[in-house]
């Protein structure tokens, strides 16, 4: 664990503070992906019992946040960090928030599947599994290369999105010819529409926390760059 | 200005620094709030013209966005705040945060004002106006309750958002009686439906930034709390 500088530190003290925070945001984004998997699988299979149980779940990932939260603003406050120190906690402040609203949509889409859809309206359902299992692979995938602190796998998830966004635009655009088809079943497209929407921002969110990676390896803020200098920062000093 | 204790930090120029990034918050917020004020006229009046220069536009939102985070992760490193001024400067990094995006939905409303609506399809445009003038007054109100630091008009901005979500659903399921009616228009409802959303989300971002203030005025956390429990944070302490 080199990259979180643990030993250089004068107070032992500091050093526990710091991994206590790191490790409870590894803790809250295990439990973020619980409820996102969850609610897809609620979706996939109409279960409304796993769906309740991610809707009675969610106050864990806010209280979680506000933990977390806290525990940041005493380590600046009593720490005083500076250089990677500083940028790990500002870096966790920022990420804790995205997790936090990829848990809010989650909840969005535990709501879909408490929604009952009949047999001719089950394929809309069907159609969202491919961007739910993207995006829960990118959120997988940010949150190891967060454990790791590995700006090379927050790039490659950040370029992920890209696919998403593709399969979610052909999915609204699928799902406006049904809703041209069927007209009475334009309130159960809109759910689904909503869920596509709401996998969409988590990878967004996604993308924002593998930028926060970045920010906290590179030291350099790569939000509203370019593609190519954002590949730039992050494989430009090893070439 | 006594709630930014300027004037009690020994640096003066510590007091300078928070001067500045304050006002450049400020400076922020009235391009946000401009961005969005354009965007809901270009909708109104089908101004194309107007719609491009919001987009053209945004990139500055994001300039600022990133100066600001700079400047304070300079100020948490250099001055090393405690107490206020160190929740000031958290204040601000979330502050603009919610900011950016707001300019970003700012940016989605103006593509939407730049799509072709025809005489039969305009009425739709116009449902957008009140959720529109309703959310843009919550950004009015909460960048002026920023500027004071006023955690009263924070609150306030906070419940109106009620009514902003009442409208919303009011909104929605019109737009969804107007598809059943007319499948033709399908693709032109979903441009503003995702409008009406970008509205939404636009409440809700004044409500995480009235949070903020009342977290730097009362020292308190009100996230994922009850209506209650922050009206008495606000004002118990007055009663």
């Amino acid at each position: 664990m080199d990259k979180f500088n643990v030993g250089k530190h004068i107070s032992g003290k500091f050093n526990e503070e710091l991994e206590a925070v790191r490790n409870k945001v590894l803790a809250m984004g295990g439990l973020v992906e619980k409820q996102l998997a969850d609610a897809l699988s609620a979706i996939e299979n109409s279960d409304v019992e796993l769906a309740e149980r991610v809707l009675s779940s969610d106050y864990k990932i806010n209280q979680l946040e506000l933990e977390i939260d806290e525990q940041c603003t005493r380590i600046i406050a009593k720490r005083q960090p500076t250089a990677s120190d500083l940028r790990l906690v500002l870096a966790i402040i920022k990420t804790i928030s995205d997790l936090e609203r990829i848990g809010d949509e989650a909840e969005r889409l535990a709501h879909v599947a408490k929604a009952s859809f009949n047999k001719d309206q089950e394929h809309l359902l069907v159609s969202l599994e491919n961007l739910g299992q993207q995006v829960l692979m990118m959120l997988r995938e940010v949150l190891d290369a967060f454990a790791r602190m590995d700006e090379e796998a927050a790039l490659q998830v950040h370029q992920m999105d890209t696919n998403a966004d593709r399969q979610y635009e052909a999915l609204t655009r699928q799902l406006m010819t049904y809703m041209m088809e069927d007209s009475r079943s334009i309130p159960k497209i809109m759910d689904v529409m909503w869920s596509a929407r709401s996998l969409e921002r988590i990878g967004d969110r996604c993308q924002n926390i593998s930028e926060y990676i970045i920010y906290f390896v590179r030291g350099k803020d790569v939000r509203h760059i370019s593609r190519e200098a954002m590949e730039d920062t992050v494989r430009g000093a090893k070439s």
